[in-house]
C-alpha cells in the first residue's frame, strides 16, 4: 500500500470508527428507546435533566427524588377487567370443588356458569363478597403462593399473554431511567398491596417495600406449632384510591413526590398532590388512545375512566401520553418460556 | 550507618510500620468501638458474617436483609417518660394560652400546673386527650414543623441535652454496620409515625420511608387556595405495638424481618415473627441495667416492661445486651451546638 493511500485508508478508518462510536454513544444515550421523540418524551428527559443538575436552580438532593406510579392502565393494561378481579374470578372457580352450595348461590353460581351479566347483577356487594372469599381464611403466605400459581398459568383473554408480561415496555424503561437517575420508583395502587409484592419486584424492579395499595386486615396469630402467622381477615382496611393515594403516600413513604404518573381520575388527587409541592415537579398521564395495539378509553369507561385528570392536566400542563403517538412499543416481547418469574 | 546496622535498622521500621499497619487494621477494623468485647457484641458480627459470606451455607441476597428496629429504649431513651409524651404535654402548655378553658379542665389543669398526680389520675382517656389536642387539627406539615420546633428547645430533665440528642450511641454503630454490609435497617415503633420522620433520618440515617409506627387518620383536603393539605384527625388509625408490630411490618416492609432490636415486651411479636422465618436469624434484646448512666428497669417498670420477652430471649436463645456490661458508652457526646439538626 503506497503511503498516500494508506494515510487515506486510515483516515476513512478513523473516521467510520468514529461514526460507529458515534452510533454506540448515540444508542447508549437514549434512556426510552421504546418513546418516540417529541414533546412528551422530552418533558420527561427535560424535568430529570433539570433535578439532577448539581448547582442547578432545581436541582433536588438524590434522597428527595420519589416518584410515584399509579399500576392498573399505568405500569400494566388493565382491560377488559382489573386482573386481580381476573384472579379473584379464577380463584372462585378454583375454590368451587370445596364449596358446594356457590353452584346454585349468586354471584358465585354466575362465576362458576361464566355468567358475566349475573355477576354484574350483584353489584358491588357481589364483586366484595368475591374479593372477600378469594382474598381473606388464609395466612399472607398462602395468599402470595396462590397469587404466584395463579400467573404461572392464566392467559390474558385478547393477548393469549401471562398477565405480568403485559406490563408497558416504555414505562419499564422509565422506571430503570429514573432509578439510574437516583430517584427512588414507588408504586401506588389502588390495586391490593398483597396482590402486587409477590410479582412486582421482579416485573419492575420495584421491591415490596416501595408498594403502597389497598389493603384488608391482617391478624397475628399463633400457630399450634409454635410459630406465628399473619391470617388475612374479610375487612377492608385501607383503600388506596383517588384522595386515598395522598394519605397512602403520606403513611407508607412520608414524602411529597416530585414525580408521579396515573391514567385515570382516581390518580387525580396523587397528581395534585405531587404538583402542589415547591420546586420543580412533574406529572403524567397514560392516555389510552391505541385499540390495535391495546385499548383506547377516557371519559366515558368503567375502568380506567379518564375525564376530570384529563382536564386538570390540561389546565395544569401536565404531560399526557398519547399511547398509539408517543409509544413505539407498547409490551415486551412475549416472553419464549413462562415460569415463575417471567 | 553501617550495612549491618542499616539492615537492622530498616528491618526494626518494617516491624514497627506492620505493627501500626496492623493497629490501624485493627481499629478500622471494629465497626462497633462502642462495644464491650463478649458473647453478646460476638453474636452480632458472627451473625452478619454468617450471611454476608457469599456461597456460604447462611448467605442472604442483600435484598433480603432487613432489619427492624423498635425506636424507645431500643434506639433512644424512653425514661422518665416517653419522649413524645413530653413532646405532648409540652404542646399543651404552649397551646394554653389560646384555651382558657384548660385552666380549670383536667387533664389540661394538671399540665398547666405540673401536677402530674392529677394528670395521671385521667388514665388512658385523659393522656389521649392530650395526645389528640397535641397532635391533630392541624396539617401534617404543620405538626412537622412543631416537632422539630420542640426538639430544639425542649431539654431531657436528667440528662438536661436534646431529646434526639439522646439516641444510643452502640445502636448508632449497629445501624451503620448492618447499612455496611447490605442490610435495609427499618424502625418499627409503637411511636407515632409523624413524631419519628422528621427527625429520624438525621439522627440515625435512617429515611422516612423506613420508619413503621402508629398512626391517626389523615384527611386529603383541597386548600382555600386551590392547594391540597393532608390534615390529622383526632382518630387512632393503627395501634405498631405487640402483635401490631409483625402487621406493620407486613404492611409497610411486606418482607419478614432477619434482623430485629427491641427492648420490651412490646417487641416480643416481632423477634418471634423474625425468628420464626427460615434460615439465619437474629434477635436482640436491650436490657437496662444501668442506672448510673441510664436507666435500670425490666419486669416492674411501667415504662418499657420487659418480662414475658426476656423469658422468650432465654428460651430461644436470643441476644440480651446487658446495657452496663455490654456498652462502653450508652450516648454520642453532648451536641456542641444545638441547631435544628443535631
Amino acid at each position: 500500500m503506497p503511503a498516500v493511500s494508506r494515510r487515506y485508508f486510515f483516515a476513512l478508518l478513523a473516521i467510520s470508527l468514529g461514526a460507529v462510536a458515534c452510533d454506540s454513544a448515540r444508542a447508549q444515550q437514549d434512556p426510552l428507546p421504546s418513546w418516540n421523540d417529541g414533546p412528551v418524551k422530552k418533558s420527561i428527559t427535560d424535568f430529570v435533566a433539570k433535578v439532577t443538575t448539581q448547582g442547578g436552580a432545581d436541582f433536588v438532593p438524590p434522597a428527595e427524588r420519589i416518584a410515584t406510579f399509579d399500576n392498573d392502565g399505568t405500569l400494566w393494561c388493565e382491560h377488559p377487567v382489573y386482573f386481580q378481579v381476573a384472579f379473584a374470578l379464577d380463584q372462585v372457580k378454583a375454590m368451587a370443588p370445596k364449596h358446594p352450595g356457590w353452584k346454585t348461590q349468586q354471584p358465585f353460581k354466575g362465576v362458576l356458569e361464566k355468567d358475566m351479566k349475573a355477576v354484574a347483577a350483584g353489584g358491588e356487594k357481589g364483586l366484595l363478597q368475591i374479593i372477600a372469599v378469594s382474598h381473606s381464611g388464609m395466612t399472607t403466605d398462602a395468599f402470595s403462593k396462590s397469587v404466584l400459581d395463579w400467573l404461572e398459568i392464566a392467559r390474558h383473554p385478547r393477548f393469549n399473554r401471562p398477565y405480568n408480561s403485559l406490563v408497558y415496555q416504555p414505562m419499564l424503561e422509565l422506571l430503570a431511567y429514573l432509578r439510574a437517575n437516583g430517584f427512588k420508583t414507588f408504586i401506588v395502587s389502588g390495586g391490593g398491596i398483597e396482590f402486587m409484592r409477590p410479582w412486582v419486584e421482579k416485573a419492575y424492579g420495584i421491591p415490596p417495600e416501595q408498594v403502597v395499595g389497598s389493603s384488608g386486615v391482617v391478624k397475628f396469630q399463633m400457630g399450634a406449632d409454635g410459630k406465628p402467622v399473619l391470617m388475612k381477615e374479610a375487612k377492608v382496611e385501607f383503600i388506596d384510591d383517588g384522595p386515598g393515594k395522598p394519605v397512602g403516600i403520606n403513611r407508607f413513604i412520608g414524602r411529597r413526590p416530585i414525580f408521579a404518573f396515573g391514567n385515570s381520575d382516581g390518580d387525580l388527587q396523587m397528581l395534585q398532590w405531587t404538583t402542589a409541592g415547591t420546586g420543580a415537579r412533574f406529572a403524567g398521564i397514560v392516555h389510552h388512545t391505541d385499540e390495535v395495539r391495546e385499548y383506547a378509553y377516557d371519559r366515558q369507561s368503567r375502568i380506567g375512566k379518564l375525564d376530570k385528570a384529563l382536564d386538570a392536566a390540561k389546565a395544569g400542563g401536565w404531560t399526557v401520553v398519547d399511547m398509539k403517538k408517543d409509544w413505539k412499543e407498547v409490551f415486551p416481547p412475549a416472553p419464549a418460556t413462562i415460569g415463575r418469574s417471567p
